[in-house]
């Protein structure tokens, strides 16, 4: 029995459905102006449609319409277009939906400038000429050295893994390619072979190969590359026959199946469109192809605590003896992280009894398409109390609660990596946003000087040195808009004893403190920032606090890159563990698909946010929250990096929001006295 | 169908059996010249047998046993005996077991020193003592107060809390008790009034009550509290009836089971005696009454892993306005951890498939009591996979392992707090120890001041601030006993590109170190540490690196009582995050017994372990981790303190210990491709 409603007004936050992305691309073919393909293959000297996604509403309405106050928002679509004709990227705004009959150019609206054609992802139209270009330019040309070298026969290929970001400055496009042996696990099979290509001109017939790497010497050209292979004057790679290391399959037969979840007595949650019902939660989710899962209008017993709770990026940064890695800064949003929210394996990526959700995207694709059972849903068992007390030495009772929780997912396969995404919403008003990372790492061939960037996971195999940072935003509502950044911690403090007063000691005290703009409110890591972070609301509870939300957030991070870098302006959200902004509607995203591509001279660099250092007293506010960790890697992360103790999250706690803990009102509760 | 097969050698850490407390009682009554009493309610004056635990085995005796080169070590038995008609603590160690024959005293071999009465845990003994002087000397002299403030009537009490450390400096036995009203959630309830007694001497003709607290004001007898009450010269509580805030009866009936964890084809672990196998995995585990549960002779695939992986110590420290809780700083290990490991309810405590194990103990007691399901063990779905790969790009397959996990686990009811301890075992050779805080916080009356030292939680009370620090022991062996404490992390180098000479680029670089003394390998908190530490052996992979654990830390821990402070002596194991010391069988724990009512000058002084600076190269190291949280408590933490995000642990992670994840291994992985 569930104890709330559906509210269909959370399909303000819905995706778009089959048919509306269908109707926004028909509509945009039927401006001929803009000169539009759909085709998959398009090159990129013509004009692409890449991306279609739901235009969010602005905060103001929707919450208007949500709490009954104001109308329906008007239903709107992004489209992002490659102009590879007029050497710059477009996005339009697509309404009404259904049914479009309007689109607006927002690029300078949302950018504050244009946005250069080379800051665009590369498309599977562009990795198709770079197939083969490397095929014509460089494999054929280099026949006996595959052979001798990584066994690769005449109709056989290396698989290319490319690199971020694609060169040194604004503008640049000049990818370095490592090649990987074409078997299962590629990314931890590097041969010895890195390409550096420039494929800055949308007309590829400029693109040319700059510079080779092999067995860690450097080449200007292929043919030279040949040639001195050819006369012997290198050091060779000769091929080895070995096991695949990073084979997935099975080595041994199912024995007994492990622990299973079942709900004896049905679902205790429902999902009706895009809106939950759990206990006493209810919220609105989708799925955005670039920055991933998001959810919204989270209501604790139909009080609104969260607007929006949004993955926004991934990040991580390399280090290499081996030119295809020494400058990898992967930004995922780039490659899109929603783009890549595959099917989930029932009974291993979650639970056999979830519910399966699926999803639909449009992005670098010529119809829309369905992902099947992408998100899941699932209410588990956390095997532990959510609290519980035995009295031992009065009134002999005992009373708990067995912690049940809303757990929903994605796991985004974005090339090597598997980030596990998860929202979890507890009995106690508690809502967490994590993620773990599995898949496999990047890797490089063993060269001279290798060590200092990793530890050796297989045969001639470096795991490279990264960090994963990642960045979440949590615009929590704390009874309205209208809010303030508190911070608790203890101090203490020498005091005379009021029956001793002759006697000092240091006493703990409470340390309470609102901090008043955004820069102070920008906290750094690796400052000592007070160990409680509190969005608060003017409004008290019961007992006369302030009624707030703590962000306690679980990190490994460390340094990111430093800001001397150019790249780091991509990535500045990374530089703070929390940091609170006042909401602007033209502040959805700390990152955007560009940044990758143009590290130099990001779309979005998020450290302007806080350039204005508005006041956030009493203001909308909205926390960003970098969590993350290094990695090392060991031979334990072949074949796959495991998700224990690889993760980082935040945990959004009720603190003075409620009278007393909500739990006590669970059904689930437990409590029996003596005799 | 398990793996491995039962070892009874692992009996060499078990608990004492019912039977041989038995014996070791009546073998140390027999020993007439030491006049020992055993009845539950001896007093402070006479001699008492407070203790029966097993004492461990030499760790050399242990491992030359276990590995098949030596005897069986003998079984010993420690006694604990508070000679209170002789002034003193011994510590006597009774073998061999069963059917002892000899004791011995080894309290100056252990401490160095002898132990003072009056550092001795408060008995049962003591209690009703102190019960009886409060309801003669006290509570019946202010009837007429009791019944006006707090509607206590005749043959009615309050209920008491004591406060540790009972006073101000060595010897002193002076102990602060808060009155509390005696209904279920006792600690919840502080009525306004806290009572200095003095019960210095074994003899409690010679207690007296010190100081009272009424209502915020100090009065030093109890005629002094009487008469100003009666003459109407102080401020009075004048009582008025509410609803207990503190129950844990449940408010809504059952509505519909929430999941349940099965075993569709039964466990896949078994325990044998104080033995488990599961998977890889098999370990021995123990309980000890005064520091908790452990486990023994970790081994994954036959190797072992960890000697010993133990629970320490529990402290708390509090900040208040009223003299009860000014001072407050509790050190669990003297009421005993383990001791109030109670019965663990199924379905709540632990999933209802659990396996529960009964456990025996000797401890202010009169004959060897039974815990009845006192340890829970159960292999958990984690409800997320171990790790998982999906191959988009290359290879089209999927590869994934669902992350099933044996957790095995206490609660520790110790008066308000209950602590729950985990210890977790994962298929890819992780072992995790963690713990979490739920039950009652502890509380003051509100007086002027109070909110200098927390928020009120409910009326008329104050949830004082405190901190939670816990301390574990890890005794890693990495492929044998001689060990190096190694430690990585990253650091950006700035170096020209090897392609473009003329750019430079901050790279990020592994750096690596070794410490070699217990003083450089004290970690204290907040210091910046590096993010990996390891214990590591100087035995390699097959890739050439050292074998080792990774140690993980999870806390939220920060400062802990300044050292200028006498009583942080101890608990100096807080100082650090981690310190590693040359093992010794003679450090055989962190703090002891005798710390709380003696923490000015402690038994054991954990950061003189480290004095000696002792080298830790190729030695047998042993690390000590700390982890905790600051407790702000909140409106939320009534009734409960709940268990999500209070917690902190360490996990175990193989790094380059193996060749690959042994998880590839796991009967459970599943693969599948396309096609
Ligand atoms: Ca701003
Ligand atoms: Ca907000
Ligand atoms: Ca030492
Ligand atoms: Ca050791
Ligand atoms: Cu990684
Ligand atoms: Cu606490």
């Amino acid at each position: 029995p569930l104890r709330g409603k559906h509210d269909e007004r959370s399909l303000v936050f819905a995706d778009l459905t089959q048919e509306e992305y269908a109707q926004v691309q028909r509509y945009m073919l039927q401006q001929k102006d803009l000169d539009i393909s759909t085709q998959q293959v398009t090159k990129p000297g013509a004009n692409f449609l890449f991306l279609i996604d739901l235009s969010l509403p602005k905060k103001a309405d929707a919450l208007s319409y949500l709490d009954g106050k104001g109308p329906q928002p008007m239903r709107e679509a992004t489209v992002v277009v490659f102009h590879g004709a007029r050497g710059y990227i477009k996005e339009y705004v697509v309404w009404p939906l259904p049914n479009p009959k309007h689109h607006r150019d927002v690029t300078t609206e949302r950018y504050k400038r244009e946005l250069p054609i080379n800051a665009r992802t590369v498309t599977v139209g562009e990795y198709v000429l770079l197939s083969e270009f490397i095929k014509n330019k460089v494999f054929s040309k280099l026949r006996k050295l595959l052979k001798e070298s990584f066994d690769v026969n005449e109709g056989e290929t290396l698989y290319t893994f490319e690199q971020v970001p694609r060169g040194l400055r604004s503008g640049d496009r000049t990818s370095w390619l490592n090649c990987l042996k074409d078997v299962s696990g590629v990314y931890v099979n590097p041969v010895g072979l890195d390409l550096l290509i420039n494929h800055e001109s949308v007309n590829s017939s400029h693109w040319k190969v700059e510079r080779l790497f092999y067995n860690g010497q450097y080449f200007d050209s292929v043919e030279e590359l040949r040639r001195k292979y050819d006369a012997g004057t290198i050091k060779k790679i000769v091929y080895r026959n070995s096991p695949n290391h990073a084979s997935l399959k099975t080595r041994t037969k199912p024995l007994q199946i492990g622990p299973q979840l079942f709900y004896a007595e049905g679902k205790r949650y429902s999902i009706s469109h895009n809106h939950v019902l759990y206990l006493d939660w209810s919220f609105a989710f989708g799925l955005s192809s670039l920055t991933g899962m998001r959810v919204f209008d989270v209501r604790f017993s139909g009080e609104r605590i969260v607007y929006e709770l949004s993955v926004q990026e991934a990040t991580s940064v390399y280090g290499s003896a081996t030119p295809g890695m020494i400058l990898t800064k992967f930004v995922d949003s780039n490659f899109g992280i929603g783009r890549f929210a595959h099917e989930l394996v029932r009974g291993v990526d979650c639970p056999s009894a979830a519910t399966y959700v699926d999803t639909y995207r449009y992005i670098d694709v010529p119809v829309p398409v369905r992902y099947r059972n992408s998100i899941c849903v699932f209410e588990h068992n956390m095997g532990q109390p959510l609290r519980r007390h035995f009295s031992d030495f009065a009134h002999h009772s005992y009373g708990g609660l067995a912690n049940s929780a809303l757990v929903m997912r994605t796991i985004t396969a974005i090339a090597n990596y598997d980030y596990m995404w998860d929202f979890v919403f507890y009995q106690n008003g508690a809502v967490e946003a994590k993620v773990h990372a599995t898949g496999f790492i990047a890797s490089s061939y063993l060269v001279d000087g290798s060590l200092r960037y990793g530890h050796q996971v297989a045969e001639n195999v470096l795991g490279n040195i990264h960090t994963h940072f990642v960045n979440f935003k949590v615009d929590l509502d704390v009874t309205g808009v209208k809010n303030v950044f508190q911070t608790k911690d203890m101090q203490f403090v020498n005091m005379s004893l009021p029956w001793r007063p002759d006697r000092y000691a240091m006493i703990p005290e409470l340390v309470e403190k609102q901090l008043k703009t955004e820069k102070e409110a920008a906290l750094r890591h690796h400052t000592k920032t007070p160990r409680y972070l509190h969005i608060a609301s003017n409004k008290t509870n019961r007992w006369g606090h302030q009624r707030s939300y703590r962000l306690q957030v679980y990190t490994f991070a460390g340094d990111n890159l430093p800001e001397s870098e150019a790249e780091e302006k991509a990535m500045s959200w990374a530089r703070y563990k929390v940091a609170i902004t006042k909401h602007k509607d033209s502040e959805q995203t700390s990152s955007s698909v560009y940044n990758q591509n143009d590290m130099w001279n990001p779309a979005v660099d998020f450290s302007k946010y806080m350039e204005d250092d508005e006041s956030i007293e009493n203001e909308d506010l909205v926390a960003w929250v970098t969590a993350g960790f290094l990695h090392i890697p060991h031979a334990e992360d072949i074949p796959n990096t495991v998700t224990v103790g690889n993760g980082g999250g935040v945990l959004l706690r009720p603190h003075n929001y409620f009278d007393e803990d909500p739990s006590v009102n669970s059904p689930d509760a437990v409590y029996f006295s003596a005799g």
